[in-house]
């Protein structure tokens, strides 16, 4: 089984990241190619980097459909494209949000999403009101760091998060932590241990689903709203 | 008062309809300035479509923002990119699909939409979603007639539609037609007068409605969600 | 273009500060009557005194209709009698919550509302839930004052609506913020310049979004619910 | 235990109709006094008539709370004033349509209305939405007949209800009907037995659950939205 | 007219209690009888508790339903099993959570719900959100005591109960509080009194509502859902 | 990886069949161990059925956890006990239902659930108004057959299931279908094929989903409301 995960932005070191991260979560016989968004932003923060973000995922989508892909993951917690990845590809898609709060709502009753920036929370908000999942979401939360700083081993990021899932607990009283950036994907384990509640991270969520869909012959819908593109 | 108004797909005479219908509706002291999306799609019928189109139409945005618009519509009914240009506007930006369906929320209890192909139902049906009004959206129904139909006097689109229209009165008891479809604008006039309902156009609704915003003094919020992108 | 604004309680000085902003927004070639609930309570503060102010709101109206008015705002943040007034109405009615909430939602994806007594909190959730915005509402808060005290120049009101303004920008992660009742109208741009982020008063955007609907040529349906009420 | 049963319209026939459904419904030991909205309009078919009919609903439940009455029924299916007659009331106020709905929802998985005129019908849904409701009603559904038809012998209004509720089983797989008209009180028992499912009357609904109410010590909250009225 | 109070756990003192508050809620016609779920749990507190307890609760309900019981109170804030009930059971059947929040909704704007353990608050969130009154709940919150504690004279659980509601009214502004545990049933008039808030208990409220709809001829809808168990 | 996967009712031919399909799904190194609901009723047609079942169900749960089980699956429609497992399970629970309408989420925009009684609509209704994806649902569909039909190679069930299938493309516009029966695991492929849409079966997909999740590490969080049962 060939599964995509793209990284829709364009740094490197995170696809790197990313990558390994489902690679680690994937089934052992299943091919991991990762992409990274040539030409995109560095970084997705917020509704104009994720627009200019799309034309080049939707480019690693296709050669990867062309060359005979069995799904596909996007690894960006704003789930950039997804509609339009989907019609597109033959096999099933996954953005990581969607793939990460859907767990989790299959572990416990309730999760909080803790994010990096601000700008990123009514984003998030609007995705989980879309998947239809609000009333479990008791918040989406900022630990207020830059995407990028999660590059930086020397900045703190590691530990904001991990503070900020403490207050999770404490404050909104969630059952479950859902991290709410593909940067964060190598910290996993790490904040589990530190917080001792479930830490789900939706690049390896994501990664197994799209084995779980493709593995039961599931395909993306090609009835009406995912057909492919008309010709003009 | 400057607005701008963008048809985000690449046909010319899309443009010019809308824009005439644009200044049709806009008081004697406004300058509407029409923009086509060059490189877009010639029309937008689904998610890749629309993908596809926003970073052209951010541009056309970026152009207006830095000649100092007042204030923007994006002439499309599945509202592309407005988070984004928000982003990188000052003064407000409107998508007609929620310009349409919140004026027709002020006219009557219920409403239907009637947009062109079925692939765009549950699109539409997802941004009224998200828009908070599904209560009051009795049916989004589809013409079945492609975008580019629009623009071909032989065709019987129009027919198509008023034919759709009066279904929807007859099957789903609603009060008050939105027209799903930058390219419909021309019809309002003709369609009211054909189905004795009020038939409400996105693209006239759209530009008056930035008026009365840029009127009022107000502009984006730049806290939070809409702030300008961030630099990397 | 003939806009009636009514006052729906018996202030006459509210009526004027209310007037008056309505004036400073409207366009040039718009003509705005003002208008007393005669009789009606000084203010309405809940249930109770909105339905008193309601008989006297509707012979407002019908006056107005039957001097051939063009549309209608109603300023009291209840939005009192609005399906009753469109029965009777020709043209657009807006309530200013209605109004103020639809046009924060544009500018913003979150929005406060700050209003004058705790009981009308409830009042406004239930109104905002029924326009659908209840997802984008972060709060209806209160500043503890009552109506008329906004009529007391030497009352601490207006520093009381920007103090909960500030709490609220702080606490509740707003983008924007609603002023909740009419008789705040003449504060909206000190309130802007005091909290930097974009303040919405109800009665300048009802009105202007009452010359939009006019400016496009809609009116309130007659199919249905708004149709004119029934002869005995 | 005294109750007042108010029939917010001023036609006396339909007054009498309703206090023997709710006299027949009530515990022995409970008087049930009645009340006409004298002054209002002869019906209430949509909100300019519910508007009307208010100032005369709320003098009649002063004058009973004056006398100390123990709780209120009001008796029409648009629920006309509820809010403002509990800021008066010390006791429990109910409408019917409240009462009819909530108890179908204790009955049944779903039920369907069935009220008199389609101009009601968007009325109804928006209670329901209110109510929280919505979710276990079917449909909303009209019988195309004026109220006061049903104060008529000769007309065959209530063969065109009993109509109306077999097509509800039929197509919308309802589990229970309620009546959606004070004016249908009477023909409960006939429509349960001409159709076999639980038909559900509002004003005798509402009887009883002022009772329970009343029987367990709860009265209106005096806490904040249902306070008495502010003194001006 | 005869009622079936069930406490679904096995704990024979809490049975007492609940019979008593179902016997002085009660009309004076009324005959009350008790049952306990013999073999069940000793408490219910969380899903494994309440699906063991359900097979001991229908044994008692098809004894009751034999010997022509009239209509059934389920006295466990869960509502355990109620779906079940309803199927054999020809009168109406009520749980007590059912029951006290929607009385709660019919008293006030909005509630909160004090329960006992941390782990009941998700399953009582789910619950309300079922019933459809999400949008009136304030909250629900923990008086973090295990249920039996309820049952100790020297606990100090009724302190908590009563410091928990008053947390309630300062930090939820709620108008009225819903008791989250039929072991709290006794302490409603003392609660009441020392909180100065309508302070509802679903045990008494539920005994008063089945007489309500017994009262009206109303019983469980046999279409569909609730109809008798297929033999097999 | 060990799954567990329980039939909760007592026919041990759906269970062969079940486990059949769950095996065909899984992984290769994945072990599957079937269980069947000793003493549970012959099929879960409605609630009674439904809550008799549970503790036989538990009681497989429990031995496999003892046992060291990874994961769990409940191969019934209806999602029963799924909160009482996942408190006594450390791995990972899912119900079929939950699992196939969040997968058919992933593919499509919309889908219809076809199901075997018209008694178990409500019920899955219920459900996934629960899971937050009524948005979603087209519609649930009975093809009128008795659970224990699809057992019978002589019955025309599967003919019914195809013929319910196609009434659902051509009138609810679905582009996925949900089978609303564990019973039905068998005839996916053939359904596929004669229908050409997505056909989702709950077994396969709740296997495939399980893994996933153990896959990635995830257990069942532990915190608050799927915290082991209580001692007494």
């Amino acid at each position: 089984m060939n599964i995509l995960v793209v990284n829709p932005n364009s740094t490197e070191s995170m696809t790197r990241k990313i990558v390994d991260s489902a690679r680690q979560a994937a089934s052992a016989d299943v091919t991991i190619t990762g992409a990274t968004g040539t030409g995109a932003p560095a970084s997705i923060e917020g509704h104009y980097d994720e627009s200019m973000a799309v034309p080049a995922l939707l480019a690693c989508v296709q050669r990867a459909e062309d060359a005979g892909v069995d799904g596909i993951v996007v690894a960006c917690f704003d789930d950039p494209g997804i509609g339009a990845c989907r019609e597109i590809a033959t096999g099933p898609v996954l953005g990581i949000c969607e793939a990460a709060v859907k767990a989790a709502s299959m572990l416990a009753t309730s999760f909080t999403v803790v994010t990096t920036l601000p700008r990123s929370v009514p984003v998030i908000e609007h995705l989980i009101h879309g998947y239809g999942l609000s009333h479990q979401c008791r918040k989406v939360r900022s630990a207020a760091i830059p995407v990028l700083a999660l590059e930086e081993p020397e900045s703190n990021a590691r530990e904001k998060v991990r503070d900020e899932i403490l207050r999770a607990i404490e404050e909104d009283h969630c059952e479950a932590v859902v991290l709410g950036c593909a940067g964060m994907a190598d910290l996993t384990a790490w904040l589990s241990e530190e917080t001792g509640i479930p830490v789900i991270d939706g690049v390896s969520v994501a990664t197994r689903m799209i084995e779980a869909l493709v593995g039961c012959g599931l395909k993306t819908s090609k009835i009406n709203a995912y057909s492919r593109p008309n010709q003009k």
